[in-house]
């Protein structure tokens, strides 16, 4: 990623990085909110290759997961759902932005809450069995990260209980049957993970990212179906980096810039 | 392992086998019940080097978790708590090898239903706050695993609704306040377990057993302390063969062998 592209005379204070090595540009705040990197380009990569169809991206933010996914699958169209009203502002610059033009038509931005549940989410866009598949990189539980400054980040970061159970209801509502979610977080976030797709998704996959192949995991991707019965399985692992060094291994780096999935499909 | 030891004339079919290259032996049921491989090395495998104190082995078989601890941990103690006869007989028909004289005296068996509670627990002889760390290979929750004909094994692969749940309740009772708990199982079994510690034991740590790089979960160990208050962490896997071999890899052999734990500590 590098900041490029011209900047915009009426988006606050921001930046233009390539990703998918230029394939596509985002507009994101320069020193504030939820600047978007690999976490989103991993999470775009549990989408399969062959995915055609409407993708939802929860908790979009400028926009980075939802236009990988775009950028790889030619087929598919994807709806940016982003609560802040900040964030949304920045979505919708990335996708004005001319350097994006192949890949606009195919996404539309939705501001809504996807903690919303029942007649209230309807009311809000989010309809019932109305995507093929969603993809989410919830604010991190992590109420350490609360100590910042940073009003958009302390937003994002809040510790809320039920988080991935609220994000997760919603998704099993919005996904039709046999349709698919991944879902990004840290390590300690599995359970709750595992606790919301019970009843909801099976057939789920746990894959561990590992900066370094003798250290522990500093996220997980849990990837299931909807509606099927099947049980968990633990993927082999992705390493970033090889042991001593901080360039990306070539796997990783594939993933990262849109050239390989990270579920292999 | 292999058989070598000779053939006890008072045990019903049975074969001897050798684990850590021949530093104890197993009498085990011939072709009937839980036969002890790789799985109970694996689990003897994630107490640490350092640990001295008393080891209970919950669903002990024969003894072969409790044996490869008190093989590596020389100043250790072990219980091994079995419920059923069939199995009980073995376990003393181990600790009464001659082979074993080195361990026996530090080992004692315990029959007993690990998943007894309060009174009726106590009353077992699982004494409240009374080991240091428990071990446990509870039986696989696979129903169908039940077409199999032998009986031992149908008792021991039995579908139990809230099996983990009981068995860790009475470690959780058992083991001493900052004691160390470590289950081996199947993947699918990671949410029941991540459930059934929490709020009972924390700094939980979840490894991987491939069977190659490139395939799979086998098994997953999860390792916690009594009372702690740390989040799961995913530790790098251990794979066990080299993609298109079925050799042992070195790191794998080592565990099984008793010269190297699973965690590294």
């Amino acid at each position: 990623m590098s900041v490029g592209a011209q900047s915009l005379p009426d988006t606050p204070a921001h930046t233009v990085d390539a990703f998918h090595r230029g394939r596509f540009w985002l507009v994101q705040p320069q020193k504030s909110g939820h600047r978007a990197g690999m976490d989103a380009m991993m999470l775009a990569a549990s989408v399969p290759a062959s995915f055609t169809g409407t993708l939802a991206d929860f908790g979009a933010g400028a926009g980075a997961a939802g236009l990988a996914v775009l950028s790889r699958c030619k087929n598919s169209t994807a709806i940016l759902v982003e609560r802040a009203p900040e964030m949304k502002a920045f979505c919708e610059a990335t996708l004005a932005h001319p350097a994006n033009q192949h890949l606009a038509d195919r996404a539309s931005i939705l501001e809504a809450d996807v903690t919303l549940a029942g007649r209230a989410r309807e009311a809000s866009g989010l309809r019932d069995n109305s995507v093929d598949f969603a993809i989410m990189n919830p604010p991190f539980n992590a109420s350490e990260d609360r100590a910042t400054p940073d009003d958009l980040k302390r937003q994002a970061h809040v510790m809320e209980i039920g988080l991935f159970e609220a994000w997760i209801r919603s998704a099993a509502a919005v996904v039709r049957p046999r349709g698919g979610l991944a879902v990004i977080a840290r390590p300690e976030s599995l359970r709750a993970i595992l606790d919301a797709i019970d009843g909801r998704f099976g057939n789920a996959e746990l894959l561990a990212v590992h900066p370094r192949a003798d250290a522990a995991a500093i996220r997980i991707v849990v990837r299931a179906v909807r509606g099927a019965r099947g049980k968990l399985s633990l993927r082999p692992p992705l390493v970033l980096h090889e042991n001593g060094s901080d360039r990306f291994r070539a796997d990783a780096d594939a993933i990262n810039n849109g050239f390989a999935t990270l579920f292999g499909d």
